[in-house]
């Protein structure tokens, strides 16, 4: 018996399917926030949970990297990875958590499109997490992560010109911005997540 | 003689540590600016000339990583954890700066919990460095200073809060928010250091 | 033959100096900007141009470091100097950017220096950039982005406390606060750059 069968451990790809999917449920929060009859501090409360829930599955994973002899792949693609998924739920949370701590009241209509976009990012990351196992038919889900992160800085920009109109009071503005800003970290966050599968995915092919 | 005995370079411990001591003098520092009656001139001086020696301490790390053949533990967490002691400093020498550059007249009292904070963080991270050598007793370290951290996010909060509620004009929240940003920045970056320690130690046992 | 001459890719330092290249161009675009007859909508478009090229070269050394086997230096330190260089450029575009985003009307003299800080760090770092091929005379081109990055570092405190002063309104010091942090951020993302080319020199030394 030359050659010793190692198996990895493919329990990584559940993990990191895992942790994409809490974030599916905080983009969801999000949209309900954004809908003014949303129960405010309801949502901050399950976003809360949620992040934490984010937080577990990222210990695990590191737990486990840590512990494992081999690895379905690099051990530091995988602390990027699953820290660059964590950091989407730190933004997404953060966001909410503004909008309460600031008092905001009314969030300007154009915020929808940033959410719409943290959405569908999150869908197409927690699609593509199992495919990593056998890393085919990932380009096309960085390709479309990308055309969506294009499509956030267009509505980011608008957005702002739109703060920056004169409409607001500066205080508003200030208050304003820093909640748009996290919306749009969590998007840029999406796409560091899609260009580490993709070093991966250039590596392993 | 089948195996050579390789020392490694004890003095790295002893730069960690007094690089460690540097951001406890640069928190007493905050501390004493935060006492209204202080020379705020003085202590920006004073907190210059600790940013100063922690920056010379860093490169003497960086510079003994690059000319020894064997380190304690990977070079990579090496400069990780030089640059991460150091990012502190220059956090805190920032907050002390821009109180001076923005005129800021009085800093609200909730401050001093946030400076509280990083004191006890300095401390404890001194009192660590030194079991580096050992690897022994240094989850509580990193325990505690993660508990300090929440402790530091709640109070952060709160001033946030404050600072919006309506009771400040926005010049002044925009100065005010700039300052309590970079303390927050330097107990966020103790729980950096802390996560490298602990990365360390895991990596070693 | 137990040997076989194994040729590394000239043709990277090419690509960096293309790079480089850029951010001269770049840079010439933000003096064209500050002086106020300029056609800022058609300075914006040439620097979403230069931006653009800059993008495109980096994505070239990507490709060509997962696609070659032996590289000149160490792989992680070519993501680095690339993805450094694309930085600057990032932030250089970002603050034209936002001056017609924001509809900036008069941008303070006091902002020249930043810019002739950013063109003269350009146009050393273009120089250098070839001399990574033999790894001579690169320590005077990282001892002057040092000084240089200083230099711009003071201005930039001028600056803020011009900005807060008293003279502008909150709204206006929003905006520019933002364009003024866009090119302190290219200035630092210059300093980056160089001290990845010092390590890199101390590495191949």
């Amino acid at each position: 018996m030359p050659f010793r069968f190692r198996p990895v451990d493919t329990t990584f790809y559940d993990l990191f399917a895992q942790l994409a999917n809490h974030l599916v449920g905080g983009a969801e929060l999000l949209a309900e926030m954004l809908s003014n009859g949303g129960d405010r501090e309801g949502v901050a409360q399950r976003m809360r949970d949620a992040e934490h829930h984010a937080d577990e599955t990222t210990h695990e994973i590191v737990r486990r990297v840590n512990s494992t002899f081999v690895t379905p792949f690099d051990r530091e693609d995988i602390y990027a990875l699953a820290s660059g998924l964590d950091d989407v739920m730190d933004h997404m949370e953060e966001a909410v958590d503004l909008v309460l701590l600031y008092g905001v009241h009314e969030l300007p209509s154009e915020l929808a499109h940033q959410v719409e976009v943290l959405q569908r990012a999150a869908e197409l990351t927690a699609e593509a997490m199992p495919r990593l196992e056998t890393m085919k038919n990932l380009d096309e889900y960085w390709i479309e992560i990308n055309r969506l992160e294009n499509s956030g800085d267009k509505s980011y920009r608008r957005i702002l010109a739109k703060l920056f109109s004169g409409q607001y009071e500066a205080l508003e503005v200030l208050k304003l911005k820093d909640v748009v800003d996290s919306l749009e970290a969590a998007i840029d966050a999406f796409e560091t997540v899609a260009n580490t599968v993709e070093q991966i995915s250039v590596k392993e092919s």
